[in-house]
């Protein structure tokens, strides 16, 4: 079937999935958590084809452990579909209403988008994942993955439409795109009129070619070039624990910092408290002129591009700052809106820190690693979203939903 | 200036734009308003420029209407501006928070989305209109009106622009793009990281283009193919009612219906009713063979693309249906998700209708044309959003403001 033909077939699945109550989508999340568990063997068989390919050809081991499943690996995306259904329904919340003084009654309610598109990477648990949510908020959805993963995917998928179609829903709710050319991907994204909204998960890459040549509305996720600003009055202490904290406690994801700011004032002070933190972790440094007067030869001059640049890894920048302005410019200049964090003892920098800073999580003396929907106690996330529409930081199930006026009368005209 | 030099003027304005308080945006409003009335005669003498342009260029008298201003109608604008002053502010909102079990403190509070672009047609008002909305909500704007009005726009910016500056606010936070090519307005479309969202606000043709060629994230407004679906348990003289007032009080706006669709159970006796008054309008009908077949040779054949047609005048289109089943499948076939109603005394009849119709509002018994911004009790509207992200419906102040989360910790990490 072309991208066109499945999207098509999925959004005819979509009002099912839309009138489904609470309890028919939980049964379909049951039914496929257990049919996961039931066919282990078949998924692992799938995966174990996307391994051999993968390492023929010489995909690195990373990649090749976020690709791999493991039937204790399958047990846990099991457990996590089935932990969605203790997730309150998004759909038919009343979100307010009125009686106008004409009489009409209006209620806003909340409703499905209808057909959620998701593109995303290597990971196989995803799919599933993605899919969870998905029928959880009462939408259809059409998924595509990285071309890595596509024998565990096509398993995964298989299980998941039997188990939807077993408790009565359409199969078509769960769709897949099997083609993993560019030209699939591209198809998708000029579905204006059939998709409801267009999630990419995964690098930069992906996100920018698919906010610059997406006709269906985009929800961007996942860019995080994020800063620890280190204010003159911090605790250095504390600074240096949150800076390493942020830096090196999971270096590949997109809450952790990439770059330190420390103001002039406490930057020799602060420098040498943090420097054997990173040490801990071999962090490479990339530095500012006075950055590396004061740390030595073992910082590596730091350029405009790594100023710009989210490593993933384990290096970081760091910029010593004359003042809390040049700070807050900095972040608006480099900053991918995503988190970012002041270290300081002082009320007012706190406050003007966290107005002035355009991001969607702001944080005073902790971590950027709580941006997360468990974290932040939203219970699932579909992403980080890093654009201002629709849904700002960590989506959970409500974000998968818009909401219609309903409006009763009694024969009112205007 | 290019349209880029003039949107990263106008962005470099939105941080003083971001923190000014409601007393110093109403000071900001009332000194537009103000200053749009001593300046009354410079802008009608601009604005008879364009009309004269306009008779020369032969365009439609009811253009020239919607262009044209007079001394009272620039002192409605004026007031309307004075209205904005009264709305709520929807900047600093606390939306939601809650303290976490490890001690961090997260306050979800509502930010204006930052840089507002506007592309819209002939009418003057809205250039002053969009600004007070976007100034009133904390966001610098970036407005682009439609070459018939360009003598008048040019004068009301600059009268608003020194009003802003008077105040101490940056001119920069309303700014226009002179330029009325079609050019400028592609070049708008792809100010990606600058621009934070683009309404279109106008006919079809522009929200297309705008909707396939933005790399911005755009809110879709005002396309309304709106039906009235009249049940076979309907009250005829309230069905009749509803459908006229819906199609003749005022065809040109978006709220207006375009086609009706009748149970062939009360087809006769709603088409005999309707027929009356309909005709003190004049309204032209395109029917399906069952409504030729009763009201006779005064009815026009319809064709597929009278169904998919957004008359915008005293013109309506007919069907007669099988069923309610029949009656929503057309409605959801070839609505513009704007706004649909059912007439009907049947309970399960209405609950079905409002639950399986796809549209931003949905209603009971009571005419289309009530879906407004005022109407609904919020105040101002900035457009009707027929998209599902971020705002459905209706747009109001609340709609021009995204979120970030400001999260207070003593040294958590993760």
């Amino acid at each position: 079937m072309s991208v066109l033909q499945l999207s098509l077939a999925a959004k005819s699945a979509a009002p099912a999935l839309a009138a489904a109550g609470s309890q028919l989508k939980n049964k379909a999340l049951f039914s496929i958590a257990d049919a996961l568990e039931e066919s282990i063997s078949d998924i692992l068989a799938a995966n174990q084809k996307d391994i051999q390919n993968a390492e023929a050809a010489g995909i690195s081991k990373s990649l090749i452990d976020r690709l791999s499943l493991t039937e204790s690996r399958i047990r846990s995306i099991a457990d996590a579909v089935r932990q969605v259904c203790n997730l309150e329904d998004p759909v038919g919340q009343v979100l307010g209403g009125s009686v106008r003084p004409n009489g009409l009654n209006i209620r806003k309610v909340s409703v499905p988008l209808g057909l959620v598109g998701i593109i995303y990477e290597a990971r196989p648990n995803v799919t599933v994942d993605a899919a969870a949510l998905c029928l959880k908020s009462g939408n259809a959805c059409l998924l595509r993955g990285g071309k890595e993963a596509i024998n565990s995917n096509i398993a995964l998928i298989s299980v998941m439409r039997k188990a939807v179609g077993a408790v009565g829903l359409p199969e078509d709710a769960v769709s897949f795109i099997t083609d993993t050319s560019r030209n699939s991907a591209t198809e998708m994204m000029r579905l204006s009129g059939v998709l409801d909204v267009l999630i990419p998960r995964g690098g930069a890459g992906l996100i920018s070619s698919v906010v610059n040549n997406s006709t269906v509305p985009v929800i961007e996720t996942g860019t995080g070039n994020c800063h620890i600003y280190i204010d003159s009055s911090a605790d250095i202490d504390m600074a240096a624990n949150i800076a390493a904290n942020a830096k090196c406690s999971r270096p590949s994801v997109c809450n952790a910092a990439e770059t330190f700011l420390v103001h002039k004032s406490c930057a020799e002070d602060f420098l040498n408290k943090v420097k054997p933190l990173l040490d801990n972790y071999s962090v490479e440094i990339y530095g500012c002129d006075i950055t590396q007067s004061i740390l030595g030869s073992c910082v590596i001059p730091a350029t405009d591009e790594d100023f710009s640049t989210e490593y993933l890894d384990y290096k970081v920048a760091i910029k010593v700052v004359d003042s809390i302005d040049e700070a807050i410019d900095h972040i608006n200049k480099y900053g991918t809106r995503h988190s970012e964090c002041i270290v300081t003892r002082d009320y007012f920098a706190a406050n003007s820190f966290s107005q002035r800073v355009d991001a969607a999580a702001v944080y005073v003396n902790a971590s950027t690693r709580f941006t997360d929907g468990g974290e932040f106690g939203l219970g699932a996330e579909i992403g980080i979203s890093t654009q201002k529409l629709h849904a700002r930081g960590p989506m959970g199930l409500s974000h998968l939903t818009t909401y219609k006026y309903i409006i009763s009368g009694d024969g009112q005209i205007r």
